[in-house]
């Protein structure tokens, strides 16, 4: 529907009138009220009024073994909300989140919503570019937590998962602003070690630096970032809101790719009956508002997310349906080179391959950890089993007979 | 614990350590390694080291019929994390949020940590001062969707709520940026429409516009509404974090009550499972950030929250355990005269008695509405039944005959 846009709720109830309900909401949540209004009143008002799209009622099986739900779709008209992500959230998700069991499902925002948002600056392909990597999924270390390291101790481990040949150098998400490694210093010293391995590895590498402190600071404090030479920036925009991921990746001055954190996202989808949808709340908002890549709980680890859950967050920041750029999925937790086989068949080519432990717990250190990483990968593309190629590349044996290979 | 942060978590697991689990926990998320650690980096890094402070293991009774879990608390140095509220609660609740079945039942932030935070500028005292009301519960009117509304209609629907005697009126939280009603003629038309009815009434009034746009534009949006005489400022907190509030409440050109509406806490508070707690969500975290009133679900309407919830909600905005003001609580959603006795008795005189229907459906008209909640009100205080104040106030009488009294 032109100058619509949708929202898609999983409804719990027991016994209600799903129909009632949709209109209820379709028209509680835009004129308030309407049966009552006059003809005058209607024709005025009409474009202002919701439209129940459509309402698909699960009956439970005669077992009882499962719940009576509905999954409603309702128009919002565009003319109703301002072209930002809090109004249209606070529109179809505000009042509503708290009215019983519902869930959030999905979001279509309009066309014309949507061109609003500039989306990703880099998005996969344009994070590619920058590294000059076409051809295999990218590799991405994480710090171990550095909290309470010095200068010193953050550029050696930096250098160290840089010599290990990855791509991507990310931030622990709690990494705050703080005296022994303040923002800018940060960045020197990673940039620094970065050059150092470069001479090494060859290698183009992304550093994510962690952007935190006041959210009317944030801009300021990514510029000061850049200034000193990040490369990167991590941000953690469930704690902002994902307004202000927008207006940081709309920014022309802030031209460095942006990783979006999912920290406390748990918060909001786990639950079937309240929240967000994962895919909706990782996947597409986070794209809409212009991460150029977004971490989200992989289904291989101890944080866990559903596999069918981890494909659709996936194919929202992938498919060709948003004008937004295509982000790159990044499935994390629990990741070792073990499982790049798998990974790779369940996500495909265009995916982060992200990993903490499983590099820096490599018994030969974290430069080890890295090329054994990068080793996995080569191996999956040359179409060689990782148990073959570890015959001729030590780290990826010493990788698996530290983890394993799993294969399913 | 001194420079200690504590959080408190339920755990739900069948049969896992939660010892083992609570230590994970206080390791993982600050120093992130520690039995491994040389004795000299131990000495370096214990002031970084979370330390747990209680498990309480609930295990279920024989009969199967519920789940075993644990209460976990676990303090966090404060050394690791700003004086700002997304790295606290990313620090808390960054990635443990999507670690299985765990919701954040309660935060106990440092005195350090709180003493960075100087709260409502007004709180219910001030609020009440602004009022020159100090002797009874206020009364809050929601304007009924306005949505597709031009200057004329808003004016005159605000004009009857305020003839009604209402203390408050507060824009629908749908009521974003829009041609019909842009923000400073809004402002505008409702205060003129407040200064006519001030006439008659002879009373105070606060308007809270709703303050809404892009994160970075919200400063200036609300200083442009309080230019244009706007006394008061409604604001969707969670749809830009909590920090945004902390940042506006701060800052000394806004110098009006901020009322925190709580539009998408229901993706975050209902679940048992995931989440965090009403109490935290809508009470604590909005009070050191600095709301002056806060709106939740009261326990008596369509949309609802146990009532033991809602006055841990109160509670937490009003006891005498934080260095912040006491937040006027409003238990919004399904109020109308008949249940005035009921409230106070619940919730005490320091409430705000906040309707939309209650008084835009009011057979006599909103000005009829407020009226009846006005005199409901003075019933109660005068120690008279509703019943038989309505004998000689025709208002409350029409109310009555309409929604009835509810006395439990």
């Amino acid at each position: 529907m032109n100058g619509y846009s949708t929202a898609t709720y999983r409804v719990f109830d027991e016994q209600a009138d799903f129909e009632k309900k949709a209109l209820g909401i379709a028209v509680g949540l835009t004129v308030g009220s309407w049966t009552e209004l006059p003809e005058t009143t209607k024709r005025r008002m009409e474009k202002h009024l919701g439209q129940v799209v459509s309402i698909d009622v699960h009956e439970p099986d005669s077992s009882g073994g499962d719940e009576r739900y509905a999954d409603i779709t309702i128009a919002y008209p565009d003319i109703n909300f301002s072209r930002d992500l809090p109004a249209l959230l606070v529109t179809a998700f505000g009042k509503l989140s708290m009215d019983g069991k519902i869930k959030l499902l999905d979001l279509q925002p309009s066309g014309e919503f949507l061109s609003a948002f500039p989306g990703p600056k880099f998005g996969a392909k344009g994070v590619r570019a920058l590294l000059g990597v076409h051809d295999r999924p990218l590799v991405m270390s994480i710090f171990k937590s550095v909290i309470g390291y010095d200068l010193e101790g953050l550029r050696e481990q930096f250098l160290q998962q840089a010599l290990g040949g990855v791509d991507l150098i990310k931030d622990d998400e709690i990494l705050f602003e703080n005296p022994l490694s303040p923002l800018e210093k940060r960045v020197n010293v990673c940039q620094e070690a970065a050059k150092q391995a470069r001479e090494t590895t060859g290698q183009q590498l992304i550093y994510f630096t962690n952007l935190t402190g006041p959210t009317f600071k944030l801009r300021d404090n990514a510029k000061r970032a850049i200034d000193a030479g990040a490369n990167g920036l991590l941000f953690n925009v469930l704690a902002y809101g994902f307004d202000a991921l927008a207006e940081l990746a709309a920014d022309p001055e802030i031209r460095v790719p942006i990783a979006a954190h999912p920290a406390m996202a748990g918060a909001v989808y786990p639950s079937p009956y309240h929240g967000i949808a994962a895919p909706l709340l990782l996947g597409k908002l986070m794209r809409i508002a212009g991460a150029d890549l977004s971490l989200f709980p992989s289904p291989y680890g101890s944080v866990v997310m559903p596999k069918e859950e981890n494909l659709a967050v996936r194919d929202s920041l992938l498919n060709d349906k948003l004008p937004q750029a295509p982000v790159f999925p990044v499935p994390s937790a629990g990741i070792h080179p073990g499982l790049v086989p798998l990974i790779l068949h369940d996500f495909g080519p265009e995916v982060v391959v992200n990993a903490g432990g499983g590099v820096h717990g490599h018994p030969g250190g974290a430069a080890a950890g890295g090329q054994a990483f990068r080793q996995a990968v080569d191996a999956v593309r040359s179409g060689v089993s990782l148990e073959a190629y570890a015959e001729t590349h030590p780290e990826l044996r010493s990788a698996i007979q530290r983890w394993g290979v799993r294969t399913s």
